[in-house]
């Protein structure tokens, strides 16, 4: 049997005017901004309107540590969203945008999959609505008149030295890492060296992706640390006189951008910070937006549970005074095989036996999300291949950890494939079982912090840090970022520190090689090994395929 | 007597819906792409629907060469086209994109002026439609793709010290002018020196705006030089296989934009390439989709007509195959006295016989237009401390040069101070009185071509160039460029090379410093002089004021 491609599927698509869909919403059409007549930004207006309205349920989907196998987050998120609807619920989804650079490197696609995606797909994976782009002039101007101020005479006595703010281009590009400017004499500056990330990993889309209107936004766009003195005082945006321009040039990114499902239903999709430097979740605002119209709302995180919802729970919910009421842990047959050892091409054929080996990666993700005080819910996001053995192995795992997996087939049939996750998922949300409260009190010291989620979410005796590393969290904490968050960066692979160990490993020590201040984000960034903040391109990267066929469409990105 | 601010005046702008804009030239709602509710890109089904018929006047609006007192060229263009449609004719105006980066070093606003501007000015000044993000993005796609392709190899035998592609920003940012990449170690390539340039001074800009579909687009982005051999033969962005993947970027770009006046009137708002070391006007698919609309298509190109208007003649008109029926030549009261020599402080005095003494700029202007066989009529855009005596003193003067001179007063009254100048272009339109005549014929050698200009237009006595500027030339003749046009990089404050030497200068010389070759554009640069393009910021950039105020509108923008 054949199946269609996801970008035969998406062109197929009858979408409806965006309007129709914000009327869904009870948006009326001046309130909706159109890009297009499949996409629509929302007025602050509109947002500003609804504020004391009841907020609906909010449900998190999250997953077990990726695998090359794939897990389908994402297409469960859409999935899950459009079953709601099927069965008669009132029910939006809130996920992220993609970033542009690594769809001409290795993937595009961040919109779902076979009959569970958002649309328009190729949009989504280019220009979209230009928050990216916004994005990227915001942190490059305050870049260039860092620089500037240091030509003109340097009156707020950079050490120039300590520039810590680079510049950020929404591209993969190795080139771009390590660079030295300001060459050529006297009329381009002072030469100095620094360098590129890509767009995804601005403070400035982290800050976005938090704040709750635009006078917030403009508050954390000031509070950006942007270089050091010679006797280490900081200098801030505000300092530079940035801020203000620069929540100019973010005012219409901050809107949530509306698009549809494949079954017309809602989709708000908005930001896109990453998931190691920074908490990797679609914005506040359209989180909390989407809770004022719709009585359900499926949201997801970035990687696994470990990374993903531990973020979620501990930074986006804690800032944005937000909970969950249930959590879907997505989950594959194939994952767990190869969380059981077996190799990608060996996926194919039945193992029940791997399949049990690898659930106790699954089971340790359900024990996490529940100690966040929210009931969980597992789906098998079906492959053609998975057996009844196998599928049943996987649901008898589940339910010795005191939880239920129910077997989901939006992939192939939309939302009549995952009705029953949807309505078990509405009876838990609507039972108001959750009892939600973050892992840690703001008030914990930093240094806690960071032990507590390797110790209760990586499971590892320790972790690792020198002196001065600890002697910075110190530092910070004297000058009032103590009360802040920690956000991870560590491998998505393994609940340790280590891509390879699959599984549910215990014993491990988490070493912390470097921490980061995100003063304007609002958190501490705690990375545990190498972080790659920019992309490189493959040897035959996608773009060589990228290309319009005859009919004007997009061929190679997908 | 106050009068009120541009940014006033069009914020009191009673827009009408884009859709009803769209509707006035014949576009289907379902043929416009809505940017909010009041810009629109035209699809390419429509612009290919309407290829076959006729087309409407073309009036080109030029001007003497600009001085500090400002000749108020957009404002013309803008104030004729709600002339030309307050008496009845069906007209549209054709302008450029404003570039971001300069909004804020020292100014905004490039959508007129007064009660002669086209709306949202804000937008047009900041993020618009994304065209020049989409050009930013498919340059640094390309750049990303060359340093990957030597990373991986070389196959193509790239000399690393002869990559001629830079990287783009449109930021004014001084130290990006001159880089290092690549360093940092193995995994980030090989070191070498580079830079960036602001998105304007883009081949890609220029590309934009000369392809006439998106199959032309991708032949000459694919015709791009990048990079040189040892052996000094060219690489092409097509060798790169950039081509493909940089159309599909730009596949929105290519659709000319659509926004109105203040007095609801069409306006094509599409590219915004360097009237330097490009050819200076808006795309040639934005004009002759104007042209199938409406009777009659107002548009300008880039600085005083010895450049722009020399560059609409030579290289857009030669190549898009469309031919202007009038031209407009702006002048102000104002500039011909600081043609005369009073100063800046010193323009609000009434000074006929420096008014008398500066006529000579616009008189060269006139009688070099004529020269392409081309109607021409002298618009005063009045300033409100101009004398009746001055105004007289220019009138009387361009009677003397066969032209006729006539007072508007669009600024103030919008089209009820233009309608004269309207009526009498529309005569000279209608009268078919052109007998258009590029300066020179494709057959001409390139350096040839370069003399025409300087001494015809500039009215220089030679063109001094060493013998490696004319082997080069040469070169590029045997390779097959002989044929393509000249686009002259000269400052555009005097006919001469220095800018200081205002008025009507004869006698000089024309050095040229070097020659590029644009071969996806199809034009050969020549630069005489110090061309920057990549601008810096001033000590105290305008971004520093650049806020939201209470009401959330934009402040210090303009």
């Amino acid at each position: 049997m054949a199946y269609k491609t996801d970008i035969e599927i998406a062109r197929e698509a009858k979408k409806r005017p965006i309007q129709e869909i914000g009327e869904k919403l009870g948006i009326a059409w001046e309130h909706l901004l159109p890009f297009g007549h499949d996409k629509a930004k929302i007025s602050e207006e509109f947002i500003a309107s609804v504020k004391d309205r009841p907020d609906g349920k909010l449900i998190l989907v999250t997953a077990i540590n990726p695998t090359p196998a794939g897990e389908g987050k994402t297409t469960t998120t859409v999935g899950l969203g459009d079953g709601l609807n099927a069965i008669g619920k009132k029910a939006a989804i809130c996920i992220r945008e993609a970033s542009l650079g690594p769809c001409f490197g290795m993937k595009g696609g961040a919109a779902g999959g076979g009959y569970a995606q958002v649309v328009p797909m190729e949009e989504m994976n280019l220009h979209f609505t230009g928050d990216f782009h916004a994005i990227t002039s915001a942190h490059n101007l305050l870049s260039a008149m860092i620089d500037n101020h240091i030509y003109w005479g340097n009156e707020l006595e950079i050490d120039e030295r300590r520039v810590t703010w680079r510049r950020v281009l929404d591209m993969n590009d190795r080139a771009l890492r390590d660079t030295v400017t300001s060459l050529g004499g006297v009329a381009n500056g002072f030469p100095r060296q620094t360098g590129f990330d890509i767009t995804v990993a601005s403070e400035v889309m982290a800050i976005l992706c938090l704040a709750t209107d635009l006078d917030d936004l403009q508050r954390r766009l000031g509070d950006i640390i942007v270089a050091y003195r010679r006797d280490r005082s900081p200098i801030y945006a505000r300092d530079i006189k940035a801020d203000g321009a620069m929540t100019v040039l973010l005012q219409q990114a901050m809107q949530p951008n509306l698009v549809q499902t494949l079954e017309n239903n809602p989709a708000f999709v908005h930001g896109g910070p990453f998931a190691n430097i920074a908490h990797g979740c679609n914005s506040v605002v359209a989180t909390t937006t989407a809770l004022k119209l719709a009585d359900y709302v499926v949201t997801e995180a970035g990687f696994g549970a470990d990374l993903g919802a531990e973020k979620f729970m501990n930074i986006k919910c804690r800032k944005a005074g937000i909970a969950p009421s249930a959590v879907v842990v997505v989950a594959t047959v194939r994952a767990m095989k190869m969380n059981g050892g077996v190799a990608k091409a060996d996926l194919g054929a039945e193992n029940v036996s791997a399949v049990e080996a690898g659930c106790p990666n699954l089971g340790r993700h359900i024990e996490n999300v529940k100690s966040f005080g929210v009931p969980v819910v597992v789906a098998i996001n079906h492959f053609v291949t998975d057996t009844d053995a196998e599928v049943q192995a996987v649901k008898d795992y589940v339910a010795t950890q005191g939880s239920e997996a129910i077997l989901c087939k939006h992939w192939a049939d939309g939302s009549a494939g995952v009705k029953e996750l949807a309505t078990r998922v509405a009876e838990i949300a609507d039972a108001d079982m959750a009892n939600f409260a973050p892992l840690y009190a703001d008030e914990m010291p930093l240094f806690e912090k960071i032990e507590t989620i390797a110790k209760r979410i990586y499971r590892a005796d320790e972790v690792i840090a020198d002196k001065k590393i600890r002697n910075q969290l110190k530092d910070w904490e004297a000058a009032g970022y103590g009360n802040l968050p920690v956000c991870m960066a560590k491998t998505q692979y393994s609940f340790s520190t280590d891509p390879n160990l699959r599984g549910a490993p215990t014993g491990h020590s988490v070493p912390i090689r470097e921490v980061r201040l995100s003063a304007g984000a609002g958190f501490i960034v705690a990375i545990c090994g190498e972080i790659m903040t920019m992309p490189g391109l493959p040897r035959v990267p996608s773009a060589e395929q990228i290309m319009l066929n005859d009919a004007g469409e997009i061929e190679g990105l997908f």
